[in-house]
């Protein structure tokens, strides 16, 4: 019943199989290895792109960064959701590596309307030299509230951006559970809807640690190496990131650990609508869940042994009816059983 | 015969094991896992520094730079020599972590002495607000030539620091083969010689890629976590670090790894002093080794199959006569036997 | 008819005397002359704070960014209006020194509420290491929108800042404006408020370009030092910052001029109330008017000589009858007769 | 006889009555007031350059370093001479506007030499990713001892810079001391020469503190206005840099006051040269000369009413026949009477 995060399951055996079977011999490091080279190409390939640069990284935050970086520059402002985790959790890594500005785009559900997003970019460029400048648009995807934008939506949102000469990331923490969910191609999701960068997520679904940064425009791609050594993210045993995406793209295992992480968010979902006490905040469309229940019941399902997030309060201290948020987020580790656990104990 | 560098061997079986071990059920991230307590416990055990702060930090320009950027201050110019990793070999990692600038001390064969490092101290804070102000002392253990401070040579130099005011990091790198070679105590080549702060590091000794930044003064600590976030150096996944550290320092394996690889570097050593073709630059003091040779025959050992780097030059073109510098840095992994296939063709 | 902006206006013909008497032999530079130091005692007077640290810079965007960066880390986010200069208009200067984020509070009239900024502070610093850390509260007065925070009004901003262990600053680019028109003293509506820094304004009433930085807390004085400088804020012959201060202390020209731009503001004012196409957005307090009217209406100001920024729109093209936002500035230099000459133009 | 920098004398008067001619009604702000006009093609005519663009700054090192900003990248590093101004006294200001590292070349007597830079050039970009890649070339032209680049040197050092790709920035903040001295065209310094953006001199000149940014590469200037902003460096009542200028430039009033302060200088070393107890350290080519002589000697010229800065060591106190260095500037507002005064001090 560990419903903390995707990054406290453990990995996949079949990555940790292939970190034991690189640690063979000697390779070349920093990115030479002879496994990045088959990990490129089929990074390449699952996205369409013969062209893009393909680097890799060993987490989200650094992604983010490192990629934005190379989108913008210091004087300029980056849109974002008003909850994304460049703008929430990074602990101002975004602004460390950009020296640029987060503008917030205000959100419902996790999500920006094309419209809010467009309030937003005119309020900008409209002093001249005195205002920061319009930098480049970045969509979380999954949400951090656990929705889903549609193809269209992406769509919508990096029309606007074209519209005013922005580029567009794509923060791809959570990228296979939305792909699943959407059952689309990578390449519809990303540069088919005007995607520049995606940080295409590893270490939320099974991996160790380890996320591709994509860019679709290969001229961008040495500066984003020196960004990323300048950074100190550039590995010297650099095959032990390899390794982990080489397993993770093989098989299509990544989509099957997304998949079944999703099934167990579904069953959990499904399992809190029947319960009267319990309120959904968003529709969840992927693998994370927010809802709303008593302090009373969240401390009776904490004390039974279930481990979750509950972001509102103190879940020990404070009036036994006060409706709290809590957070459950699935992995690929989950089994129905465990989600059935959790509903069992719920429904007490 | 593969003498290119000790990032390029394979990590050793114990520290995958531990990595496999790591991998069951959940596990709270961000260093909250409980293989990390254990970590901590240990090296400040090792390190006889009960109070100490440690962190784990994916390699070693990350622990560089945050431990420098916790040091130091943007206005001040951080001491080092003009060979240190910090200054050649990381793209500007440390001035973009601590904002500063460097003033690089002469040195003949990668070790500064008390003098060259007073006459550069007096050559700044001469100017008032106009210059750069004196930051702190940056040493590398092994240094980057392969040769060794003894600990009255460290303590010279934070003595003229001290003096100062300033504080001190030792980039430990090759912690452990320093140490091996010193026969010292860690606390004896660090604390006790009046260095502040270490980065200690595995990922050159068998580890995947991990480092510790130890840092004596537990008051630095808070400032360090937040700027080890803030540079995208917080792993969720943290366990998989910690798992590293703790097989690394488990009964003794990273002096047995770092005494092994020093023992082949003197291996090798002593064959070359038995070539009159090839002048060794430094007295190999642990596992690096500097020497020149005519550029035909350093063709003729990589032709026949031997990897390293030749530093000076392009042993394919040019003067076959001309003496050109290559460089040999063992590790762990290699066999007696491996080094002598190498002496052999060497002799020819 | 010239309404623009309080920094097109030029300076009072004292400062310029001033200036020129500075003008003769020799004098040290960089603060050492002989000037800096009477204006030193000066501002300490006035602000009765004798141990405060004074200094003198070229502008607003510059003092803002300097202060901040003396009060605040990296790691921080600012708190202040969703209007403030220092968002708006200052294209990343305060992120550039500071490093840090701004949070934006919101407001309906230019000023912040005790409420509406403890909500923002009590988001941040509940996600531990991955948030921002709560930085400094920096309040406008006079504000962005023309109004004026009463005493009470800074006291229970600054309260609720005191409440989380934070450093306030006031943007005081209009502080004589403010002054004057809340009838206090200096100290009152500074420290006395618990206000720790100060950018106290001269550009925009009367100097050529001069503002001062006034630190309640000298120990701050060496690193606002160390900052300026590496800003290239320093003036070698810095006289001519230390005469144009002077005079504008001296006699109380600089509430003279205030007082008489205030005046001006408060004529415009009358004169607007009294026309029903007009419709003022705010209560104008100081020096600043916002005002609604059609777009014809604006556009026969315009092309009957009258200079003022239209801020919603472009007042040539568009539908005659929308509703465009323009901004009236008044400054030291203006006449009764060009105020009347205004109100005569518009009333048609 | 005060001699202890350029930056310590007074305006000359013309600037000044510029300075209060332009003090006269309403000019829009920030560079569009009508007097940069005439400045921007004034420049343009004085360095045959129909296209460049030119922005005025208020000081050395604010222009040295947006202008180095806009030329080079975070990953850089900029080279220059060991003695440069840029790296010796701007308390890292080039470092915060360019984030990059600065190499410094060797220089006996403050100029590089094209071998000596060249050495540095090819010390760099040859380590992949992981060193700091090739930037700018800065000169500095009058050096800081005092000394000139020919023309052919110059040309020899952007021959240099050009063939490994380099940008190349003068530092003239004694560009009129330079000019005057070489007899040459300002097009013949800079751009014939190779330089693509000049920091050109006035505050040490006779100004009260103006600096002009001359960019050949227009492609360069909007980045360099929004750095300019950025750093606080963009003046709101602009018009009072641009009458200075203007003042500056008019009638040649800028070669006439560097030919007067450079004939004093040469005055004063036909004075030292015929005195057998100083020493020139260099031939003086402009309007600095550094000298030695005994500590007692500068003892009784500072007693006697001389200033001057002695750089080597307290004149004060020690051995009182110990060699100190001491360094004389003139600038404009000497007289040839002042010059003979300290030389009869001098001949006791």
């Amino acid at each position: 019943m560990f419903f903390a995060s995707d990054n406290a399951g453990p990995a996949h055996p079949k990555v940790m199989e292939a970190l034991v079977a690189a640690n063979q011999g000697y390779a070349m490091g920093y990115g030479a290895d002879p496994i990045m080279e088959e990990v490129r190409a089929k990074v390449r390939d699952i996205f369409e792109a013969r062209e893009a640069a393909v680097y890799l990284i060993i987490n989200g935050t650094a992604a983010n960064s490192v990629l934005l970086g190379t989108m913008s520059q210091p004087w300029q402002t980056i849109f974002c959701s008003e909850c994304a985790h460049i703008h929430e959790d990074e602990c101002n890594a975004p602004e460390f590596y950009t020296q640029a500005k987060l503008t917030l785009v205000p959100t419902a559900d996790g999500k920006m309307s094309a419209d809010a997003l467009r309030t937003k970019i005119l309020a900008e460029e409209n002093r001249g030299v005195h205002g920061p400048q319009r930098g480049p648009l970045s969509i979380t995807q999954v949400t951090e509230k656990g929705t889903l934008y549609s193809l269209d939506e992406i769509a919508a949102l990096t029309d606007v951006a074209r519209e005013y000469g922005l580029k567009t990331h794509l923060d791809g923490a959570r990228f296979a559970n939305a792909l699943s969910a959407l059952d689309c191609s990578p390449a519809e999701m990303t540069w088919k809807a005007d995607i520049d960068t995606v940080s295409f997520g590893g270490t939320k679904n099974g991996a160790l640690g380890v996320e591709a940064c994509v860019i679709f425009d290969p001229d961008l791609a040495w500066e984003f190496e020196l960004r990323r050594k300048r950074g100190g993210h550039l590995l010297s045993k650099h095959r032990y990131l390899s390794a982990q995406m080489q397993a993770y793209l093989a098989d299509g295992l990544w989509l099957d650990m997304a998949r079944s992480a999703n099934a167990r968010c579904a069953q959990l979902a499904a399992g809190l609508r029947g319960q009267n006490r319990v309120e959904m905040l968003f529709e969840p469309q992927a693998n994370i869940i927010f809802f709303q229940m008593r302090r009373s019941e969240h401390k009776r399902m904490l004390d039974g042994g279930a481990v979750y997030y509950v972001m509102s309060g103190d879940p020990e201290i404070g009036d036994p009816d006060e409706m709290l948020i809590g957070r459950l987020v699935t992995d690929w580790s989950m089994t129905e059983e465990g989600v059935s656990q959790f509903l069992d104990l719920l429904r007490g």
